[in-house]
């Protein structure tokens, strides 16, 4: 039907005849003459109807916005002065001889101007709308360029694509399964899998060496933040490799991925953090490094003072007491500091303490703050000479249990950056590695696993066994600007260690052999060393477009409660069907046929 | 860990020192050597043992089947007359001087030798073992060689791939859904998709252009025959393309796929047969053309004979007589025949009369027929005629309402092809176009879609109003030595078009915007000329293959059941789970929880 796409004219094509198909973007009428923008895909080109071509022109003055249009023209130059630097095909326009009205529409809901600003349920109700404007046709376009660059990568390392099971078994430890109820085998479910975890290390098991897939995950969580129920991972797995090499290819991908894509030279080789230090310096395992701003601790210096609120958690070998500076701060208002006392509280900070250094040439009197008076003189000192604090300077504190402390000034040191715009320009990948095994929960009075329980220790099975509090995982997380964009680890691949693992889990033997059995079956047959991690590819791709949230880069995501307005899913659906299914709604609404 | 595959080292790396990962495959101790074929995905490679490496010819003696090895080595010749001409790497062996055991392993299951036949159950119990074995290992690999291709293809042609939502809404007019309660939205369920029908016309209506998704597909049918509750479609869309160019391009996909990954020549262009000539010829929509049988009517030659059980359906406007001749099967016996009688009967044929040519030149006295003696001299010689018996053949006979004749005589005529081994040896793609639009449903009383209720036919719409049952479709699909490999159409992107479908199908406009209102709504607002079609890409790389059966070209499959023996899905679930769905079981059977 079309000899070009609209938007990929330029001068070279000057004097051809060309057929085009695409949408009217706009039309202009002016001296006589129809202008109209006519879209596809690859952009816009400008139309002329002109009142010599009758038919044409008569034609085109009923055509309307969106109109689906087929036109026959001659490519020529622009009139001087009239050409448009900002569009490729902004030298040129055609001369329209023929006119075919392909298809009619309607005034849109809301205009494609990207800069008008729509409500995000009605872009989602007329998705098939939103998706014209060319900011989202970009952002599906660098989509698809990221993955097609991934698996050309994978392809060319020798990795092959297998795809794994949707309909799988409920997966322990994890988030909330989805549940298919199962038809043939009454009372029993499906679920939905949360990632292929197993299923890639069972490939492993099988031989198949380099393993990968882009694939659909499904979580039904709370969709705080910025979740869907649905997301796209990049799930990779392979065997012979240890962690180092599994990290250094992994990040040459995304060295290349960024080269490729946005043009843009990543660190090579990322930095690397332990788990340990990222949490000393950012209170963070996964640390905005473009932010130059630091924690650091100073409970050695307040442990003796009298002042209980520093002292208590500088004693506490569970509490954390550490400064932040913020260069130039000490011009921070009293309802600034105020808003950054309420934000921290969000995360369980009590206060939030400070200094402004008004004079550091006059010692303590140079100094405004409600704590100085608190603390002893040395203290002061110390902690000033300690973070390198400069007139002008503003410093915070946070001490309480260390949890409170890395999440509370964690979070501050986030805001601050953003807030001054302190952050750097730079891309900041790195990362973070020797996470513990375990973590302990107090309430349930447990273990639970960092990663998950298929993660390989640093340390032999006796140490593990002895002191389980103190192991490291053989696990690696890829962040970049604050966000995790990948992770994963070295899988343990012997049986022993497997069963041991589970057993510091608190999952019995019983219970182990009933819920991964097929495991712990398949690691008794030959099962290689392996490692792998995982993408999330949503989040990668909002990164490198500078999406604000992974909804823009999915072309039909759901709301924050898990519905579609656009085809109004999930629906109600008849009793029979549910009768088949041999369930029953405990609470049938009125209007429920179920 | 390793410098080499084991299956790629040749001649060229002679004298080479090399690190090898991989399993135990064979063992055998000869003359006070140990030999090894390690096997990885690559292929076998022997690896030698000799005392004179004491430490690694020790570990060596207690090596077993499949236990995990690494070993360093160097790559020498093997001695003359002790080369595997059938083992890329038959010419050389690998001299090992250090041996690691990485894991060791249990006896298996079975056997890995590709020759013993195991049950299948057991082989998808342990399928982590079966996919070790040679064969699945290249089937696992042709299924990656086969994506890749299709995708690279679509990318080169402008294609992009776009995912769309798993999570979505119940599809009416299809197979039975599988259903995901929402817990969010009490009462309300999802759907698993059986296709992304409607998304990818979203998308074209979305100005995408040109769409594909390599993309898993969900139906709870009952799995007669060789079905999947999961099946992987590559999915395609385009815009502003008309059937015939969306055909010639697919086609060039198909050829230039068998002529890369088989080496395969197709013909090009692939015929097409019209949905009433393929019936006519072959009874069937979906001829295997590599069968040289043909129906050949014969109703005019016996509407006025005694013999009503041709005369009535002759008579009968459905009706069909049809003769089909196997040369050279004068000399099927008796037994045979009735095995053939029950064959068609399956199918719904009462009976099969059938006429031996035993000598053509003795006229009526030459035949061997039940059937002969009732019919009128003429109408036998013009039947012989017509079919161009000659001595030796046998013609078999079809006569009842033509929807059972097709059937049966179809069927017979696949039996006679493959029983006789008259099959062509090469592939034999066509198109098959020109289907109906609707069918009639004597049983409901209503018309069907043949396709789906989205599917343009080629009349106006005056036209399909006043004669639904003449209408042909703009549909078409491309069949494969009998096989259904994909299927499309372009659809409707007018609003009137679309309606005046639905109230053919007894759809009303209530019903029909409560369950389409999105796509109505959708083609008001400038939808583009559109079609595409649907691969089935577990079928294509089954036949590409030779395997016998979708299951053999997927990594984990289910069970004919929908059973997974080796992860025991599915499950029961707690009832703390089903409570939070708000759903219940009918009848809790003993030890659920639920």
């Amino acid at each position: 039907m079309r000899s070009h796409r609209c938007g990929e004219l330029t001068e070279s094509h000057l004097n051809q005849e060309v057929d085009l198909c695409g949408w009217v973007h706009r039309r202009r009428d002016h001296g006589g003459v129809i202008f109209i923008d006519l879209r596809d895909r690859e952009g816009l080109v400008q139309v002329v109807f002109d009142p010599d071509f009758a038919e044409a022109f008569k034609l085109a003055e009923t055509v309307r916005s969106e109109y689906v249009l087929k036109v026959h023209g001659t490519v020529r130059p622009r009139p001087a002065g009239t050409e448009n630097p900002n569009l490729t095909t902004g030298k040129i326009e055609v001369l329209a001889t023929h006119l075919e009205i392909l298809n009619k529409a309607e005034t849109p809901p809301f205009p494609l101007e990207s800069e008008i600003e729509v409500s995000e349920e009605t872009r989602l109700r007329f998705r098939y709308i939103d998706l014209r404007r060319p900011l989202m046709q970009q952002r599906m376009k660098m989509r698809r360029d990221v993955i097609r660059f991934l698996r050309g990568f994978l392809d060319h390392h020798g990795f092959y694509e297998v795809e794994t099971p949707f309909l799988t078994k409920a997966t322990p430890e994890g988030a909330r399964d989805y549940l298919v109820p199962s038809r043939t085998h009454p009372n029993h479910f499906f679920a939905l899998p949360q990632s292929p975890q197993l299923y890639k290390q069972l490939l492993m098991i099988s031989g198949m060496d380099r393993y990968y897939q882009v694939v659909r995950c499904f979580r039904d969580e709370d969709l705080r933040a910025d979740r869907q129920p649905e997301f796209t991972q990049l799930d990779i797995e392979t065997s012979f490799m240890d962690e180092n090499q599994i990290m250094y290819l992994m990040e040459d991908m995304i060295r290349q991925l960024f080269a490729e894509v946005l043009q843009v030279e990543l660190p090579n080789p990322f930095p690397r953090l332990t788990y340990a230090e990222a949490m000393r310096r950012y209170g963070s395992d996964k640390p905005d490094l473009r932010i130059p701003l630091e924690l650091v601790d100073i409970a050695d210096l307040v442990e003796s003072a009298e002042f209980k609120v520093f002292a208590g958690p500088a004693n506490d070998p569970d509490g954390r007491v550490v400064a932040l500076k913020l260069p130039g701060g000490a011009n921070l208002s009293r309802k600034e500091i105020d808003d950054l006392t309420q934000h921290v509280a969000i995360y369980g900070a009590k206060g939030l303490a400070y200094i402004k250094i008004v004079d550091r040439s006059a010692g303590i009197d140079g100094l405004q703050s409600p704590i100085v008076k608190f603390l002893p003189v040395d203290a002061v000192r110390g902690i000033l000479d300690r973070v390198e604090a400069e007139t002008g300077d503003i410093v915070f504190f946070g001490a309480d249990k260390a949890g409170v402390v890395n999440e509370a000034m964690g979070a501050l040191r986030l805001k601050l950056g953003q807030d001054r715009g302190l952050a750097d320009k730079d891309w900041k990948p790195l990362w973070v590695v020797d996470f513990p095994m375990f973590e302990w929960d107090e309430k349930e009075n447990r273990w639970f696993a960092l990663h998950h329980p298929f993660t390989a220790p640093k340390c032999s099975l006796g140490e593990l066994e002895s002191n389980p509090g103190q192991a490291l995982s053989r696990a690696y997380d890829m962040v970049l600007n604050g966000t995790e964009v990948g992770g994963g680890s070295i899988r343990i691949h012997r049986t022993d260690m497997q069963h041991s693992v589970f057993k510091l889990l608190g999952i019995g033997d019983v219970e182990a052999q009933q819920k991964f059995g097929f495991l712990l079956n398949a690691l008794r047959y030959g099962a290689p060393p392996h490692g792998g991690l995982a993408f999330g590819l949503d989040r990668l791709v909002m990164l490198m477009s500078g999406a604000a949230s992974i909804r823009e880069v999915m072309a039909f995501p759901k709301t924050q409660s898990a519905w579609c307005p656009m085809i109004d899913a999930p629906a109600m659906v008849t009793d029979a069907q549910l009768r088949e299914l041999g369930i029953r709604l405990r609470r049938p609404s009125e209007g429920d046929k179920g």
